[in-house]
Parts: structure tokens; sequence; C-alpha cells
């Protein structure tokens, strides 16, 4: 299985992202570029040094990262493109990964990038098995469909969901490269433009742009560096054709099987978290991800948002970033702009959203049809 | 660098390829299954024991991989997708072997696949460096280009690469899974619908659909398994931003850097080989592949393919499976196809086409802008 961990250790030395926005003026190339070189400088590594290097996008065109990687000095290694829907950043963050726990590179790059247009989704995003209902946006309306369900098994409220907008908005606050960084309230996000009936705009992340790269590197190369990072686990899982009737088995199984993966993998479990970014690409898919983690007992992710576990200062940290709900959700970037947010808060760089003592973390990215990833990483 | 080859053994243990042809009634998904059942089949390996998949595919939507191999059986472990534009399905077959070599997986599967459809290529694949002329389809443009310089430095005549296509269909002949399979003369070559001048329509690839499937394995498992077939080499070489004034650079450069270090990884050297697939898009093409992976002398691969020395029972056979003029050129599937023929030959299994005695096979592609790979397979 993919959670076999007999290789070498791998750890995370670099890391850097672009802001999130439009970025209607520039190309992305330049994004990806910005974000290579970064991570690179912070890695205190040449991009002539780098063995081989991935990049996760899904809308970009051919040979994408060859585009950006090139501008950024990294010429003759092997570029590999890969593609996993939503979870394309964290499938390039997966296999650095793999080179440098399989041997065949010492130093390893991980680039994300993404620039989005309005209606860059297309209306089948795969082997998606929840169908969209007439004038309803796909997603939107998919998660709508799974808000109902999860509301009528549990009993979870859309005062519940919005909390967990507000909560990701005011991390976001604290957060630069954020998209949204102006605070809301419940009110803000039960009153906001509708989307799909009852998910209004404040509760769905938004369109967004941008890049981010991790530098992945042996424990021989991590020596000489600062702060290094371990990857605990690095798994990935793809869908099983399920059935197709039930709007939360999709959303439910796939990631709870990678979870327990990941912390098998890692030997950890998840009251040893500290920091996690989650797939929070509606405010809905947050709460159940809490479940799907083990945060907190299967329906009750509603409650455990509107405690106030899930902020900087609770239980554990989630979304520290602003999550893809206010950070933005550029598909391909999401993952390893995620491991960017945990690594700097592994190293106490993340400021005033800084969690204190943070020393476990974990990245969860779900691409509908399918694939999902989890990474632990540690100090 | 990527030549490093401490890692596991990885030997391949079951091949296949759907027919490749225009195949405008069958969906991608299903070109895919049929390749990778038909892989397993041959490989007599469960598609539950799949640990690790790969997809190369150029055109087919947000995960096509998982798409095609969910039909297969596979489901639940990792599938990715890589893009490497005409690279892919090599790319694709690389990652196989890592995963093995690296030991995150005993047993992984490489896909290809691609429906092409009229005008499937865009008009800018990527970083190309050389600008097409108005009216002039991009790639036979550049095509015709590369041929003039080759012709006006080296004396390559159109007479020599018209040999290529006919050598290449007379293999085909004897392949059932060749697009295109009635013999030509030089005589039609020359005289056919010209596409770019000096190009006819029988200098270039056609538009093919189809996939094909390898099945790769660690040692203890092929122990087990009919005629393994070791993979001495897997290289992946991307481009490096170079002079945009020499057109052969771009086809000279990358590749003659892939097979050097391919020879350097496996121990052995041009002479050596029994079989080659290389990435014959157009006929001048193979021509300089020839020269690039040191069959000949550089600026001779005209002459050695006007004295034969290239076809079936010369001094190396080359696209025995009629090559991508004849078998055709479905992007995603051409390197992994490339694969599925050599297999076939090193185990005696060609028919009419066989080599006699091949012992050491060699699979070259490449995607312009860009990825070079060179595999090394031996008996």
């Amino acid at each position: 299985m993919e959670s076999r961990n007999d290789g070498r250790e791998a750890l995370v030395v670099g890391v850097s992202m672009t802001a999130f926005a439009r970025h209607e003026d520039r190309a992305v190339e330049e994004l990806g570029e910005e974000a290579a070189r970064a991570a690179l400088a912070d890695a205190g590594i040449d991009a002539a040094d780098v063995e081989v290097a991935f990049c996760g996008h899904v809308f970009q065109g051919i040979t994408a990262g060859q585009r950006a990687l090139s501008r950024a000095g990294i010429a003759g290694a092997p570029v590999i493109n890969v593609e996993n829907a939503c979870a394309s950043g964290s499938t390039a963050f997966h296999q650095a990964v793999a080179a440098v726990r399989g041997g065949s590179a010492k130093i390893a790059l991980a680039l994300g990038l993404e620039k989005m247009g309005r209606g860059a989704i297309p209306a089948d995003p795969g082997d998606v098995r929840l169908s969209a209902r007439a004038g309803v946006p796909l997603m939107p309306g998919m998660f709508a469909e799974v808000f109902r369900a999860h509301s009528r098994r549990y009993g979870t409220t859309l005062e519940q969901i919005a909390m967990v907008s507000v909560k990701n908005r005011s991390h976001a606050v604290a957060n630069p490269r954020a998209h949204f960084r102006a605070p809301i309230t419940v009110e803000d996000v039960l009153r906001a433009r509708p989307v799909a009936d009852p998910l209004t705009v404040l509760m769905c992340c938004p369109t967004s742009s941008g890049a981010a790269a991790a530098v992945v590197v042996s424990a021989d190369v991590a020596r000489q560096r600062c702060k290094p990072i371990a990857v605990a686990a690095s798994v990935l899982c793809s869908d099983r054709p399920g059935p197709g009737d039930d709007p939360l088995y999709m959303i439910v199984d796939i990631n709870t099987r990678a979870a327990a993966r990941a912390y098998q993998q890692a030997g950890i479990g998840p009251d040893d978290l500290d920091v996690i970014e989650l797939h929070d690409c509606f405010a809905i898919a947050e709460v159940i991800h809490y479940e799907n983690l083990g945060l907190c007992p299967r329906g009750e992710g509603g409650k455990f948002a509107a405690a106030g576990a899930s902020r900087i200062g609770g239980k554990v940290a989630v979304s520290t970033s602003g999550g893809l709900l206010s950070k933005g959700h550029p598909l391909g970037a999401t993952g390893v702009a995620q491991v960017v947010e945990v690594v700097e808060q592994l190293r106490g760089e993340s400021g005033a959203r800084q969690v204190a003592n943070a020393r476990v973390g974990l990245t969860h990215c779900q691409g509908f049809g399918g694939a999902a990833a989890v990474h632990v990483l540690t100090v």
C-alpha cells in the first residue's frame, strides 16, 4: 500500500507562495516563477541543484511546469506535470516526497500553480456522482445537497457552517497573502448573496489565482539547513466507484481512508495535531472534514465549529491561513500552499496568526473524481 | 541526477495496447480500461493488487486516469495523472518505474491514453521556439524547417526521409494494431498531399486515438511471472531555455542528453541495441534521432536510413511497430505503446515483424517544450 514508509526520511526546508488574488494582469508562469524562486531562496538551495520537480495544475495547458520552472532556472532535470483535480498541488508534493523517500533525488521541488478565470470550472469535473440542478452552479449545487444531507442526518445548522466562514476569515485577517481579509460576522454570511440554496457566497471559496512551492530534501541535505520540517506521512488515495445515491459518501469515504492511513504512517492520532489546513472549499466541507479527520465524533462537526474548538487558541487550529474560503483556492496551488502554511506555523513564523507551540501539523486536500491526499508534518 | 539508479530493480511483466485508430465511436475511458485490463491479465496480476497507477495524457480532461482505471477495477490506490506533452506516456512509465525502484510500490501500472480529434493540437504547444509560418500547420511547419536546416547542414534529402516512411510502413504491415498498414513506395511518399513544404502527409504521423498499459513490478514479484523484462535505464530530462535561432537545437540537445544518461545508467552503448522505438513524429525526426541516439555519426542519419540499416534485419531495427508514422500517435498513449512493442520484441512475441535474438531494446519520446524520456529494456 502507499502507506508503506520504509524509505528515506524527507524534510521540507523551503516554502513560499504568492499572494492569492485575481492576478488578472500576471501570467501563470510568472506566478510560478515567483513561488519557486522564493522557496529555493528560503531553502538556500540553488535552482541548478534541484534534481526533479513536480508541477500541479489543472487548467494551465501543456507543460505549464516547464514554462514556469525554466524561468526560475530549473532546466535539464526532469519536470513532471501532475493533475488530480483540486488535489493536484498535494499530488505534486506527494510525488516530491516520494522521490526523496525513494532515493531517486536528494532535492525535489513541488510547485502548484493556477490562473483561474471566471467560469474556469468545467460543467463536468470528471466522475462526479451528484447531479447538478438546472440553473445552479455545479460545485455549489453539490455542496448544497451535501449540507442538506448532513443537516437531515445530524442536525447541522446553517449558523454552524456560517461560523466556519467567520472563523476562517478571522484567521485571514492576519494573513497578507489571503484573497479576502475584511472581518465578517455570522449575520454577514447568512445574508450574503445566495449561490446555491441554502449556501451563500460567503460559504463558498472564491475564484483565486496564485502559486506555491516547497523544497523537499533528504536528511543529509536537511542537516545543513535551518528549521527543517519532517514529512511524517504522505498519503494519496483514489476514489472507489461507490454508491451514487448517498451525497455524503463522496465527501466522507475517501477522506476518512486517507486520514486513517496518514495517522498510521505517522504513528500519531488526531489528538496530537496542533495545526491543520484542510479542504474547506465550502463551509460544510470543513465541518465534515473535522469528522473525517477524527477531530470529533461523526455528526458532531457542526457543534465542534460552534464551540470554537477549531479556531486559533481552540482545541486544534484549523485553516489558520484563512483556508480555501478566505485565502482562496487556485486549484493546483492549493495543496502546496497548505504545506507552506503548516511549515511556517511549525517554524513559528506565522506572526499574528501563530499557533502557540505548534509541533505537529496536517494538510488535507480532496480532488473530486478523484483523489484525497493527507500529509503530516512535524518539527 | 535522475540517472542515479541505486534503487531496487524494476521489471515489466505485463503489457497491452488497443489498436491505434480514429476510434470515433469509443470513449477514451473505454480505451484505457481495455489496455489496463489486458496488461494486468498479461501479467497475471489482479487489479486490486496494483499499489499505484500513473496515467499519461494531454487533452483528456480532469482525472482521466481515475475514470479509466476505476472501470478496470483499480480504486483506492493512488492514481496520478501526468502530462509532459508528447512524452506524457513515457513520463507515466518513468514514474511507475520510479515507484518500484524507490520501494513505495511493488506493483505499479503505467497507462497512456488519448482520444484525438481533428484540430486537437493547440496553436501554441507550450514554449515552442520555432515560429510557424502563416497558413502552415504548426508542427509540420516546424519540422519542415528542421528538415531544411538538416538538409542544408548535412545534405539530407527528401528521398532519404521518404525511405523512413516506407520502412516504418513496411513494419506496420505486420502489426495488426497499427493505424495504417497498406504498403507504400518512396514515390508514393514524395507524391502524397503536401502538408508543409516540402513535407508530404506520408512524412507526418497521423491523428490517432488509443491506449496502452504496462505493469511494472519489483524483483520478488517478477520471479513468479513469465518472461519479465528488466528496466535497465529510465531517464527523463526537461528542456533548457536555449538559443531560439537554431531549428536543430530543440530536436538535438535534449534527446542527446537523455540518451547519454540512459546509456550510462544501463551500462550499455548504442551498438548493444537490437530494437528501438523512437519519436518519429515526422520522418526527418527519425533521421535526427538516429544521430541523437548515437546509432550513426552526426549528420549521417539520412544515409543510415537509405542504407537500410534501421529496418528489421538491418544493423538495428527501428520503429518495428510502424512507429508514430504508421502505427499512429495518440499523444499520451505513445510512450507506453513503445514499451509494449519493445517488451513483446524482447519476449519474442512479435510474429512476422520479430527481430531475431532481440535482447536489448530502447524507447525514446520527446515532448516539445518540453521533456525527453529514454528507457532501456533488457531480457
